[in-house]
């Protein structure tokens, strides 16, 4: 019980220099407990597929499935065709360990710039949270040409959405909603266009929001949610969607709340059957890999993410709150990955 | 020659009194330049749905395929579930009438406010246009549901993406960004988890490129593109993208811009076997409809784009430039619908 046992991805570019924040923060804020961290480096990715071409092997699945969590760097290069490495490694993970509710909240931090004119637009600032689904939708992977490269080539993306997929999600975003403040949650879709999914997600928060009474809920296409999320992001508190939907909001949310490189989100099986994944919403920023210029504070985040999937919540509030000291302190200055790190690790001590 | 003959759907809400400044405009214009100005209405939207069930009958589709051009105002009422009139006259219209380029500028007038932090975010000011596919991707209503409304439902919409298809749009998207003086073209898709559409994309973007030698392109991915509107939209010049990232961003860029109540459009067929559609890229908003509140500024300027389409480029001109001289002046101050329509006509005459 009193032990985390973590597999590690380190992954591409700039996944390992903030993965070692991230680990550091995490034995900061155990240290001290008795807790016995112990984590398991898999080495996945771009350099592993350029040596062997293996993407994600059976046996290193298998492997995974044994640990308590996962966290994730980040996987890309610029050597490997786009796509081989997110079909290959990243969506099949989050497939086979059935990770259906991808968490990704969006907090602007007392210190931090948006791109948005705050005082304006969010006086009382930004604080939600999206729950987009990561098991199906537009993500299966369902597509198809024919007489491709031909002038007659027709190609198809199947977008395949289940009611006991949505149902588990909407339920998820429920109880999420229902354990803030506010208790409100918006669903998000483009049912006037995309019917048969959009009603098939319209109906079960309908059903599914029963037994949630006293949440409120409300509903946006995706094309006007985006506009809110620019205009008045201060009326989200949680957010339900489906993956393709939930990809681009997610982004945006990440812009408007200071940027990626503070984006944290968690890969979630709440059924506990198998590891959920903890990875920050970034890329593998190949262009400043081993630099240490990368900024850890999305990974770290998503350490405290991880923490409070662990049930340690209040580890999880305690390095919520040393980022969060550590941002309102930082201002403009630049400093280096691990300068991040130390800094946020020495407030746990 | 010296004729326009327009057909108008004022349809609901806002829609007919945001296109009666349309026309005033249009009015204005032309006048004195002995153009016969004819325009006929067509009684399409939710009020003809509620007393006949009828949508777009064949009878007027034929009738509005007579004329010049089209000005739609705005289609859509709380009266009529949501999809029937989306799904009943405009989708219908754009694919009836080809309109496969649907145009959407995003530009930021002196004057306007974006909820970006402007100087921070985009000192040089925003100024691109979005080309949008009109006609197929995940809007062709190829769903279906199975076992629908029980716990084993599932629901499925297919994006359908022909060569054809895409390669019309991209032919004409670098063609209009050959003619503005940065060149730039930004393919936006999401080829890295929609590989087959999203190849299809990507190889005809390479092959009509070397058409444009003098046009330099880009890509990125729907989510990245979103975190640039919002941090660095000066970035963009032309982006061309399928229908549903087309809708999504469109919104985005709307919002940067100074709001859906300044977005014009434009559903273009450009080999002219059809007539093109101009519509502002706002709803009906029913909630302030008849009141005089509602903006016409973005079907003034889709009146613009309807004479530039025309040729009347030194028109199409003219009212654009009224346009930013109201909106310098108009500052905060608010104005009736007919009052601002009056102020744009007075600076044509
Ligand atoms: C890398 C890519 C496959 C991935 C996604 O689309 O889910 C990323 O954009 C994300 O949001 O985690
Ligand atoms: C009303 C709706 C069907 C339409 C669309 O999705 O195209 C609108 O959002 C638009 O962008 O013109």
């Amino acid at each position: 019980e009193n032990a985390i046992d973590l597999a590690v991805i380190a992954g591409d570019g700039i996944g390992p220099e903030v993965v070692a924040e991230g680990l550091k923060v995490l034995e900061a804020v155990t240290a001290g407990t008795g807790t016995k961290v112990t984590s398991t480096a898999y080495d996945l990715g771009a350099k592993r597929w350029n040596a062997t071409g293996e993407t994600l092997p059976d046996s290193v699945l298998d492997e995974l499935r044994q640990h308590d969590v996962i966290l994730l760097g980040a996987i890309g290069d610029p050597s490997v065709p786009s796509g081989v490495l997110e079909r290959g490694i990243l969506l099949p993970l989050r497939f086979a360990l059935d990770h259906f509710v991808n968490l990704r909240p969006a907090k602007l931090f007392p210190g931090v710039e948006s791109p948005l004119a705050i005082e304006r637009v969010a006086p009382d600032g930004i604080d939600f949270v999206v729950v987009r689904e990561g098991t199906e939708g537009p993500y299966v992977g369902n597509g198809g040409s024919l007489r491709t490269g031909t002038p007659h080539e027709i190609a198809t993306e199947v977008s395949v959405n289940t009611r006991f997929g949505v149902e588990r999600v909407v339920r998820e975003a429920f109880s999420r909603a229902q354990a803030r403040p506010r208790k409100h949650l918006t669903l998000v879709h483009k049912h006037n266009v995309l019917t048969h999914a959009g009603h098939l997600w319209r109906r079960t928060v309908e059903e599914v929001g029963t037994e949630f009474p006293d949440v409120e809920t409300a509903y946006q296409h995706v094309d006007a949610a985006t506009i809110f999320l620019a205009t008045d992001p201060g009326r989200f508190d949680v957010v339900v969607t489906d993956n393709l939907f939930g990809d681009i909001i997610t982004d945006i949310a990440a812009a408007i709340a200071g940027g990626i490189g503070l984006a944290a989100s968690g890969n979630i099986n709440p059924t506990g059957e198998a590891p959920s994944m903890f990875e920050p919403v970034h890329g593998s920023a190949p262009d400043i890999a081993g630099q240490g210029k990368a900024d850890p504070t999305a990974t770290i985040l998503s350490v405290a993410m991880l923490l409070d999937h662990l049930g340690r919540t209040e580890e999880s509030q305690r390095v919520e709150a040393a980022v969060a000291a550590d941002l309102a302190e930082r201002g403009s200055e630049v400093r280096t990955t691990s300068a991040i790190g130390d800094a946020v690790a020495e407030r746990l001590s």
